[in-house]
């Protein structure tokens, strides 16, 4: 058993990142899912579908660490488990987000298969909790896309082991996944990481 | 005859899609057409050459199937027939929108004539009804813009005869036709198609 | 004398379209000038240097057609004259609108010296008062910047007499300008105008 | 001592000017600082880390010209001291900013060590306080980004030194630095110079 009240704060956080989020573009038309974590068991989580910019009561749901969903009939997302993957791995992660922006989305698609994204000398890589200089270089792995969720929650487990430190990966075509201590954390990891693939494809352009 | 109420709450869904629609930029200058079903036998439809965010009541008509005006003197879009022609098609489909990008210009102006946009590899691809995995094709047809409406829209009804799967088109220089059951399904396309036309051009760019 | 009423009104409408050209970006810093009729006589300018997204009671003087400031000492802008010579020409004219936007901007720098910008094709086109076909050619003027306003003036009075039909155009690294019937028809040229630009600079970067 | 109600009125310029900037996308995920003069011997200034669209009583503090907190245990930005350097050379800055944007930031990574960005041609030069013509050249200095906060601030004295007409600098990958005497007049010079920037890399993009 949970707390309810500690539900419905979770599930509020929720409901005012997708508005934010939505706002930014980095959500649209139903894509996305994100989730908070409510106690060491349960976590709160956007129903399947939904139109992120305007979450309401409903929209959240609560999972276990199995991503089965908990006094409740609503469908969780297809990509449920890549959240519950981190919330065991990382037991100080409380929130988990997962945009889909079309910046993501076309890097990720330019990256050569097999070749994670390489970011160095931005200050604002020092918004990541941990970095205190430009001149350290943060690695963001880029999975494939597979509708295969439980062999990519897998990888993600691997890859994060080794790599506990690093703050986000990219799906190809798909977009981002990163988390923090908290859900103020996790919004400040996401708009360093939009920020970061903006720079990276403006420099593409103008070099070329 | 037809229900006024039901003309009020469709007039009303298309107001309020006006005023989403011009904020993100694809309905600039009093472009674009919108258009709801009321019933078996009549559409709502904006009149021509309103400003799209600040559509009041007067600025919806009704026509029937065949794009003639019902109970009203006000004048129908020049392209109303490219509504009808989808409403007398699939008559499960409740809501079509027409806008006018800068994205869906220039896109639908780079591609060779004769050539339609074909889309892959998107997980948004998964936001058309009935598409459940990224690896389908969605194949966009861009036909030439012209002033005759009726063989555009004979052109239309040929095209989506033998795909009726297929939830848009764009018309080269002109902007995008899109459809769906209900009025939430169809603005969802649009976030869906705008989103994957931004993406072909950043990466043309990338690539380059 | 001019009727303080009209005044009131005209200046209220330059003070809204104010706050829209700047919300879009079009008139940053301080930048650009707008205008609207008020009688034969008379016309109501923004005075020099105001942000024009704040525009307030105290930001809109009267001008006469030579420019010369009507019962008031604030300072008109320098390029007042480029408001009046398009009124003394066009006697329909009810609004002009100068912005200063970084499409327009750009564009005007990456055309060759002496050649207009020529826009084709472009279902948008149908916009511009009189234009009911995207197969008209628009020809918009683009003349080196100066700061001699007086010689520019007599430029735009030489190549308009010519081409009265022709809806506006733009100096060189400096912005547009635009006019028409009303304010409502001026801004809706605006809006075009911008669109119209946007697409020819995604065209040159996608085609390269 | 400083007055009390000045520092009120200085912090609240402050967390205006943070709204705005953030709502541009200059200042995203807790980047940039801002401060204000309060006195001959007092800047208030931006506390490190926080939100900078959300700015609220506690975020801004008072700090001497030597940058040391004054009547606070408030940890200032490390780079405070960039900030103080220019209050202690020109007394009559009254505001100086620092933002974060991504068209700085992909500017700055473009141009060859050692060179600087050099604007000329733009009507919008004459947004800057004391620039009359857009034939002037605006010469804008990139340093090399660093740790070592104490030794930029020196390579700022010694240029500013020698160009004291010159409004701002860039930092590499960092962002912008500008000031103004007054905080209307700084955030002019900001809007002035991020236009400059997007105008830069458009024209890159567009000539290649």
């Amino acid at each position: 058993m949970f707390d309810i009240i500690q539900y419905a704060i979770t599930a509020d956080s929720i409901m005012k990142a997708g508005r934010f989020l939505y706002s930014q573009g980095w959500s649209p038309a139903t894509s996305s899912n994100y989730s908070a974590r409510i106690d060491d068991g349960h976590i709160a989580i956007t129903v399947s579908g939904r139109h992120k910019g305007e979450l309401i009561a409903g929209d959240v749901m609560v999972v276990d660490l199995e991503g089965r969903a908990v006094q409740s009939q609503a469908r969780a997302s297809a990509e449920t488990r890549l959240h519950t993957v981190l919330y065991r791995m990382f037991p100080d992660v409380g929130a988990v987000l997962h945009t889909h922006s079309v910046k993501a989305t076309v890097l990720s698609r330019a990256i050569p298969p097999g070749a994670p994204l390489l970011l160095q000398g931005y200050e604002l890589q020092k918004a990541f909790s941990g970095v205190d200089t430009h001149e350290n270089t943060l690695t963001v792995p880029v999975f494939d896309n597979t509708q295969d969720i439980d062999a990519l929650a897998e990888q993600v487990r691997q890859w994060f082991t080794d790599h506990p430190e690093q703050p986000g990966y990219v799906i190809r075509g798909h977009g981002l996944y990163t988390w923090g201590k908290t859900m103020t954390d996790c919004l400040r990891h996401i708009e360093a990481f939009e920020f970061l693939f903006d720079c990276e494809l403006e420099t593409m352009r103008a070099r070329q």
